[in-house]
């Protein structure tokens, strides 16, 4: 196989993989991917039971209102969170770093609905004043949202769940990761990681910033 | 500034920020991004002209069908592929690698709609038998694509574009990066590069696999 120059798959080959095969692959195709907590709660059980679930589909929607977009799948992992984002309209997005990446992925193992991820993972939850959704202690970049919009994807029975951001806690600071010049939070100084695939964990090294790109002049590093 | 332990931003503080500052700092904040380049082709055109152009917003949405979303800004530079796309039905999604990371940053220059930017950063058009999009003959894994729905997202006036995957090419192919057993893909293997931001650009680091997570044991590397 280490002599092959080229490997080349057809919408049949693909259709003839096996389903977690073709899972594993398919999931592997976009690229890196963000790697976050999404915790939640609902308060309607007793106690108050939160729940926390990795994801590795939230994305930027938007500035200005501040945006992000989750993919939310039809299983029941999934479920748990949704249930509780459409009930409580909260939620909190929480960075995954190298130090709790193992903990981050086993919040995807299928717990009942009565079982807290926080603490079946030995996360911490942490709270802010007026905000129902827990935090995540541990992550060093959190992100409290307030749900806008849940939308249907009907073409595979997904829901793209759309929040504005309205809280922000960067910590603990080693390094300051702002750019005050420009605003670019360097997500390397708080160790975040990147995910491929189903199941693969990255920390990234940079290669440089590159300047606003014009066409009359060659892009050059910031 | 490198003593302050947590930095914290509301709602309040988000809205004061300066357009272009708070479009670099919400930027950061959904983690790692995938970094790849649309390529399209407007058919209508002289000579049928090729437009090619910079995504860090691609992201799975799918394995069965396969799909892939990407998100599309109210702009300009966006505004070319969609209209290609809605036009021919058909693009092409290229993963970014280090060698090129400079020439595909260089395509979110706002060039003319009569400027190709395959021919303006000096990548070139690559193409497959019965498929019109060009893929970019320096990237490592190229997909084409088939128009499935463009959704218009109306609280930012912003556009998902949803495709399915018809065919996949991985080269040139110095060490496989398929695991046979799983389907995942090593796309570290393949030097492709995340992004975070607006303009940074990293490679990456495998921190390893972690098997499937059951609640009744702890998830440990493959």
């Amino acid at each position: 196989m280490e002599n092959v120059e080229k490997l080349e798959y057809s919408s049949e080959s693909i259709k003839n993989m096996n389903e977690r095969y073709r899972a594993a692959f398919i999931n592997s195709l976009s690229g890196f991917k963000s790697g976050n907590m999404v915790g939640s709660i609902d308060k309607s059980s007793a106690g108050s039971l939160t729940n926390l679930a990795i994801f590795s589909s939230c994305f930027h929607l938007g500035a200005s209102p501040p945006l992000l977009g989750l993919v939310s799948r039809p299983n029941a992992t999934s479920r748990h969170t949704l249930d509780n984002i459409e009930k409580s309209g909260v939620y909190t997005i929480n960075h995954i770093n190298s130090g709790i990446f193992k903990k981050a992925h086993q919040t995807s193992a299928r717990y009942s609905k009565e079982t807290s991820e926080f603490h079946a993972t030995g996360l911490t939850p942490e709270y802010i004043d007026n905000f129902e959704a827990p935090f995540v202690k541990e992550s060093n970049l959190k992100i409290a949202m307030k749900l806008k919009q849940i939308l249907p994807i009907e073409i595979n029975q997904t829901q793209m769940i759309i929040g504005e951001i309205v809280n922000i806690i960067i910590c603990p600071l080693k390094h300051n990761p702002i750019d005050e010049q420009t605003g670019h939070i360097d997500i390397n100084k708080l160790d975040s990681i990147a995910i491929s695939g189903l199941d693969h964990y990255h920390v990234t090294k940079s290669l440089g910033r590159l300047s606003y790109a014009k066409p009359d002049r060659p892009t050059k590093f910031i």
